[in-house]
């Protein structure tokens, strides 16, 4: 019988309007749980997403994911509209202004695990409330590996519970600024030691495009970004790479600094190829094969 | 006969005034000539600065170079005062806030090489004026590496004989802010391009604590920093980087694509200790022993 690897990601599913100074689209499809199950299913087949959508949300989407697999069982379709956020970015694609960012349905997003998703190895608890994080945790069995993504709103607003979730996970991820502003700590080392001390046995801290830190009491782990010319929108590069990093680890089951290392650097490798158009576009014409040159590629940059 | 693989630095001798949020240091032995000197020194016995000091020079500094058999023939004692400056860091310790510039006797800097230094195979023009670090490669004579150094201040300045200058070295060194401001490019390797197009084969962008950038015709690099918890004073630390490069190439001579991606990392070893004290404390009490050390330490951090 073939071991179960499954990957479950909870997060959300918006509908997105950006303008970048490459161009503007309306009404695209995003959100954390988007970016991340599309990303990581290049890695593997058996995905589920925890997620609310509106009556709006348009059905040429939903193919979208189940072209690539993707399990929608858990993809609750309510009363109302679909969560719809604009942003604008600058010439440095640093952080988007928002523009508006409306909940919708999402506002009431109760997460509810599927019975036959309840045992999950993989789980991606994508930015969301830490109370709902905490939630969806106590729904699933003897998981391999929790991943936690959080953002600035929370750590401002749910310090206490974002702190108490950290000893329930495996991997926290977080940028630099947020691990900054979580720690008080300007210096990264220090800030990931801080976070540890809450019980998270690893961080992983984003700095786009500087790449990105590993911290673990077991070692620690720096990549650089992969060296890109033309970033057309920044949108979704963080949840991209916690989709393909959770994708490869669950595709080498073994969890350990090789592989960490290695999903780290696919992680990144995913990020890069979904900034270089809008929404998911670059997702939906990506082969493994374009993957897999990339990371020689790579490893030519940050190889000595 | 041992082939000539000495090093000739152009830059200033300063003495400084320091203040980070880990102390304070009053006349401190800095200037660019003095970091890449000693940081070079490490790799590379044959090693001679060209610069200016005052009368006031205190003689215990001279005795630092000499320490570490650094050649002071090209180093003249004007009358006047030494070139001074006093700067504070925030707890950011990215750029400092200058207090005070006394060029002093640097404002008449006219750098001459001795004529045994002439025939130097390995130059450094440090951050100075690009009109004498045009004079100055028009004294060496067949050298076989000029590594070219500048900062804001000449780019805004001196922009036109900044860039005539860059067809007459091999590599250019700046940090990130100055490669946007010079090419007007967000995008690093849009920068770098803009710059090779003036003539330089190769570019080094500087980030800092996010590591480097290299790029050329043949290849790019990409490595992250070593990773630090404590920075006591930044001062210095790109003009470390650059000796410690620099020192390196001299010693292996071979300049191709795993020697510059070695050269660039002990250069950031390099900068990863002079940061760790004030002035250039720590280079005194360091061995080749410590610096191979964090070198293997530094593949083990970057290495997948």
């Amino acid at each position: 019988m073939r071991k179960n690897n499954s990957i479950l990601i909870i997060g959300s599913v918006a509908v997105d309007s950006i303008e970048t100074p490459f161009g503007k689209r309306e009404s695209v499809l995003g959100g954390s749980a988007t970016y991340s199950s599309l990303s990581a299913s290049f890695f593997n087949k058996n995905i589920g997403i925890i997620s609310v959508v509106g009556r709006d949300f348009p059905k040429r989407y939903m193919s979208l994911y189940k072209a690539r697999g993707i399990n929608l069982d858990g993809l609750k379709i309510a009363e109302g509209r679909t969560f719809r956020w604009k942003g604008n970015y600058n010439y440095d694609l640093n952080s988007p202004r928002t523009v508006y960012t409306h909940l919708n349905v999402f506002a009431d997003f109760d997460p509810e695990i599927p019975r036959h998703s309840e045992t999950s190895k993989f789980v991606f608890l994508a930015n969301i409330d830490p109370d709902l994080q905490r939630r969806v945790l106590s729904q699933v069995k003897g998981p391999e590996l929790i991943l936690c993504d959080t953002m600035n709103y929370w750590i401002d607003r749910k310090r206490k519970s974002l702190l108490k979730l950290l000893k329930n996970i495996d991997m926290f991820l977080l940028n630099e600024s947020e691990a900054r502003l979580l720690s008080g700590e300007t210096n990264l080392k220090k800030a990931a030691k801080f976070i540890m001390s809450y019980g998270t046995p690893s961080v992983i801290i984003k700095k786009g495009e500087h790449g990105v830190l590993f911290f673990s009491k077991h070692f620690s782990f720096s990549a650089p970004a992969y060296i890109l010319e033309t970033i057309r929108d920044p949108t979704g590069a963080g949840d991209t790479f916690a989709g393909g990093m959770l994708g490869y680890l669950s595709h080498v089951r073994k969890i350990n600094s090789p592989n960490i290392r290695k999903g780290l650097v696919y992680g990144s490798i995913m990020a890069s190829f979904v900034v270089e158009d809008f929404s998911i576009n670059r997702m939906l014409k990506l082969t493994k094969r374009d993957i897999n040159k990339r990371y020689r590629e790579f490893r030519r940059i940050a190889s000595f």
